[in-house]
């Protein structure tokens, strides 16, 4: 399987921690894609052919299998947790799996915001809008506030899909925006200091995507 | 349960048609939100308590049931079509489910670059960006050309969850921005107009959202 990835996005290292959990990392081919820093308002017409060709929404990850194209992160790990994983990050279904999508939501709608945000300053002075800065860093703050005052006590001993998301979305925040998050919520900041240092994580720790 | 919704919102739709279809309208509370035109650049601060305490995020829609609160559509139609639709929308696991997938990953892309294209277009003159408008557009046409080359003819007699998102990406494309996407995807745009007469699309045809 072909896997589009860049070393800055977290949706990518959602899956990457993912594929790293499940022990399946040699399955794939991990093709690396470069972004010009003008991806933030403008069409990239410089994305690799066969790139292009896999994703018409033109964003990583991508993941290319003998039968399926998926072009998008929830996508993927619904599909290698149920083909290559026995379940074993996500429940097929029941309560379990009720739980788990309403925390990947929340650290989803955490990460939209982180991605948004970044995009918003890559634009030029004079069309950013702090405005439009403050909603983003605000609903990051909610975010992690809720997911430290509803979901994690109740987080497992398996560092799930669930876990995995959240621990993606503390892991942008810090590398892109510094510790700042750590004061709207303290107690995942501990919890995520833990988690930090699993092989999966050290395997992912974010870098600058390369130019073109 | 407790559907927060707007008429105006594809996600909300996209929710909304899956229930007619599944026939289980009549279990939900549908709470109407309000929202000014500032959201597209700011936090707002006039959400109705009980709405806000649902959702961190602060998006619509937001499902909240006796044990379990989902913030964004995709927790939401994988939730009812298991408990309530018997997968009848979409398959559990296997191969059914990867080729739905994979069609939701590409009509939900579409549907996020129309909205992030609606929240541009509400900034103030100063603030717009033409090349982003331009970029969300190219998006936009790329994926309805894209379910029309890979996915179109295989759409089965089910107008399940691959099918509503699609149909719901078209619907939300041509009220908002006009019939510019049909040349994008005349046979997907013939298609379009053979389902939209389905009365769980007639029943949810899109509105403005109340301002507030």
């Amino acid at each position: 399987m072909r896997l589009y990835v860049t070393p800055a996005s977290p949706w990518v290292r959602r899956v990457r921690v993912a594929i790293n959990e499940l022990g399946i990392a040699d399955r794939f081919e991990y093709v690396q894609t470069r972004w010009p820093h003008s991806w933030g308002t403008q069409t990239v017409t410089t994305l690799a052919p066969d790139f292009a060709a896999a994703t018409p929404v033109a964003r990583i990850p991508a993941l290319v299998t003998d039968s399926v194209t998926f072009t998008d992160s929830n996508a993927i790990v619904d599909y290698l947790n149920a083909e290559f994983g026995a379940y074993r990050l996500l429940a097929r279904e029941g309560a379990a799996r009720w739980k788990a999508l309403a925390v990947i939501a929340v650290a989803s709608g955490n990460l939209e915001a982180q991605i948004m945000r970044r995009a918003e300053l890559l634009r030029g002075d004079d069309k950013r809008s702090d405005d439009f800065l403050a909603k983003m860093r605000d609903r990051q703050m909610r975010c992690h506030a809720a997911i430290e005052k509803d979901h994690l006590a109740s987080f497992g001993e398996t560092f799930d899909l669930a876990q995995i998301t959240t621990a993606v979305a503390c892991g942008y925040d810090e590398w892109r925006y510094g510790p700042g998050w750590r004061d709207a919520a303290p107690k995942l900041a501990a919890w995520y200091d833990a988690v930090a240092q699993r092989p999966s994580m050290k395997a992912t720790e974010p870098a600058e995507t390369p130019q073109r």
